[in-house]
């Protein structure tokens, strides 16, 4: 195998990459104040409940495009209860799994347009959906201590 | 290629995207006001500044190790001018291109033992030098926004 060909990372392993990381997403969900879900923020930027919804709208949306070609997206960021939003989340889990699948393995190389507007190579397009849910968790994390509570370890992802 | 060795995504390809985030990254320190780098923050967690410096004393310490087996790392955290910062953050982009051109591919897959604590794939050691640079660059746009200030658009990596 050539250095150029040969994995940084598998596709099985970047699975489980990101499966841990909505693990731990998942509970910061859990932990955050159910009253505060959709209301509370900082520097008027999003409640941690609409940035949740735009994760859960991303993930899933990018891989069934990646397989199927179909690219419609579309998103009801309205407040709900959290366990609502935690359904939602497992659900998307289940899917994640199906569908990463379905992807045939040099799709990740490949170069796609996603949703008609963002072109890249598909393993970029990933890691930007998990990127972005990195980013407004770790803003969840502010919003978590300037309410007092103390934010699941950063490092677990069990 | 089976799938199971069929790259997700290559180590070039890893690289350009780990320093398409240090570029974002380098722009908050840009934008951040120097008179707050280390003294401003939200619900009693780290500055800006520190949590910047932690991420020059995570990056080029992790790949030497991956490299050479020394894990020596010493870091002082110590408030100093943004200049400096900037200064430390661009010899380590310099350092992480040429110790990424010094590892071997297939070390990527292996298991290490980093900084004599954390053991795993060397690709989630370093996966997990990128995440944890993109949680605490996502912490600092929630104190830019806090400080009344728009943070660098996430998406532009440039």
């Amino acid at each position: 195998m050539s250095p150029d060909s040969s994995p940084f990372i598998t596709p099985d392993s970047l699975l489980a990459h990101w499966q841990g990381h909505r693990r731990l997403t998942r509970r910061v969900i859990v932990a955050f104040p159910e009253d505060k879900l959709f209301t509370f923020s900082v520097g008027g930027m999003r409640p941690f409940g609409v940035l949740a919804l735009e994760m859960v709208m991303m993930a899933v949306p990018m891989l069934r495009g990646a397989v199927s070609g179909d690219w419609n997206a579309s998103g009801d960021r309205a407040p709900r209860p959290k366990q609502e939003l935690l359904s939602l989340w497992d659900e998307s889990t289940d899917e994640l799994n199906a569908l990463w699948r379905q992807v045939p393995p040099k799709r990740f190389l490949e170069t796609l347009t996603a949703f008609g507007q963002y072109t890249g190579a598909l393993h970029d397009l990933i890691l930007y959906v998990i990127d972005n849910e990195i980013h407004h968790r770790g803003q969840g994390y502010v919003y978590m201590r300037a309410l007092g509570i103390e934010p699941p370890p950063f490092y677990d992802r069990s």
